[in-house]
């Protein structure tokens, strides 16, 4: 029973508490709330413990966690940022940690700087595996919901779905093309974009978008997937009990989050710098919510 | 061996972190998710941190991050405990809490002990809600998949449901129910273990073990609601975007997680004992998953 005072010892001692910190932009999404649930067991596996902040997507509550984490202790940080962090705000928070001499990886959204290690997906495969699914059905007319414009990882999906297209010899046409915001709302404002333009198939970057897309769809009399093919990203848990299940980008995010926690682990306890972690390949999941062009 | 330096203690608690802990059993639940979201926004307002550990549902768990939540010097303890605690394990956590002479709030789930504040739902109003809806609309055979039978919550969940079919002058029939687990899982495992018992209604404890009983159904050609009315009870947000749209007990989240923010906070600040919260009445959710016997 005495177990903390000593642990307080032992971490005084070693200057580690054995602590991770978790930044999560939106704990309601599924994508992140599986990414915190495996990153926790692989801590649990090592014998350590993560607290998670949630920042609801806000880049002030990334700075001002940060420094809560810093306050806590924590011995490193796992970061994925707010949708709202453009360049020059990374720039802010990357020498921020630096100045903390915090170890941390940046898990999925990152921007590309020196000695920075990450946890990332390969989005542009991503992208160009479920434009090229749709493409082998024979759409050639497929609308995209995009994330944030300012967010690599969704310039990379849109780089993918644009290489598929070259594949197919199909023009890059970019009314097809309006801008998301990765929320339930982003897919039904999104369908109110697109408007009377033409298309077959449809392109969600993730998974929350196709469900409000089809929410709009099945009141404009719009069948999934006789009408419109939808394609999601992400495949999370209820992409597979909707009305149509949904054809998705599986990402391998429990993979990326326990690779993440075992190297910035392996380095904390090491002393050493953090090993960089492969890029991720994602899968495409095919259900119900796309068929071949009639 | 309960013994923990109170006074330690007592000299944590005078400089403040302006941080509250939230321990959850399961971060990949929409309900849980949902509450830490307005937990979150609520500590915000008042220009405090939120810091989140997922336990797994594990009462092990629970008393590791306790640990790890009072070695971070956070000022007070939202506490949702692991659906494994039993009233003995209960009284272990009680006591080291108190040993901590830390404040905490029980959020949703809890044993009734002194002094102790909880925010609280009316689990039996629920429960009636739901099997009253029913019996309104003609069912009598109305099968149940419970929670674990150690909960509280459970226990007066089908309390209400008991207390509707007396107003209606039905018998309560033990074979019409089942234990579940509140995982998706559990829905499934419900349907097997009701076998053949006939039944024309179905009332799950909570939405995912809805979806999980919605999904074994569909392998068995029962349709919903034609021939299986079904009632869930959380009101996740995917409840509304299933193939047929849920019934179910929307539970005031928002407001628990919000009331037990300030309360714990105001008394931390005015350093005095925590007011009560009132139970917070759950609302019926009528949507396409109920129908009248025909």
């Amino acid at each position: 029973m005495n177990y903390h005072p000593n642990q307080l010892a032992v971490g005084l001692r070693n200057r580690k508490t054995k602590t991770i910190g978790l930044l999560l932009p939106d704990i309601r999404n599924n994508f992140f709330s599986t990414l915190a649930k495996h990153a926790e067991d692989a801590c649990r596996r090592r014998g350590w413990t993560l607290i998670l902040c949630n920042t609801g997507d806000h880049h002030k509550r990334d700075i001002e966690y940060i420094h809560v984490l810093f306050s806590k202790k924590v011995d490193g940080i796992l970061y994925c940022m707010s949708a709202d962090t453009d360049a020059e705000k990374f720039q802010k928070i990357y020498s921020l940690l630096k100045s903390m001499s915090m170890p941390y990886i940046m898990i999925d959204r990152s921007y590309d700087l020196p000695e920075q290690i990450a946890a990332k997906i390969n989005h542009r495969l991503g992208g160009f595996l479920a434009a090229d699914h749709l493409l082998q059905l024979g759409h050639r007319r497929i609308a995209c919901i995009t994330g944030p414009s300012h967010l690599q990882e969704s310039h990379d999906r849109l780089d993918g779905y644009k290489h598929a297209l070259q594949k197919y010899h199909v023009d890059f046409d970019e009314t097809l093309v309006c801008e998301g915001n990765y929320q339930v709302s982003g897919g039904r404002q999104g369908i109110h974009l697109l408007g009377d333009t033409p298309y077959t198939a449809l392109f969600c970057f993730n998974d929350l978008m196709a469900f409000g897309a089809m929410q709009i769809l099945k009141t404009q009399n719009r069948i999934v997937p006789d009408d419109i093919s939808v394609v999601g990203y992400d495949d999370i848990i209820f992409a597979n009990m909707l009305d149509v299940p949904l054809t998705t980008v599986q990402q391998p995010v429990g993979r990326a989050g326990r690779m993440a926690v075992e190297n910035l682990i392996a380095s904390i306890e090491e002393n050493r710098p953090i090993d960089p972690i492969p890029e991720l390949d994602p899968l495409l999941v095919v259900r119900d919510s796309t068929r071949p062009l009639s």
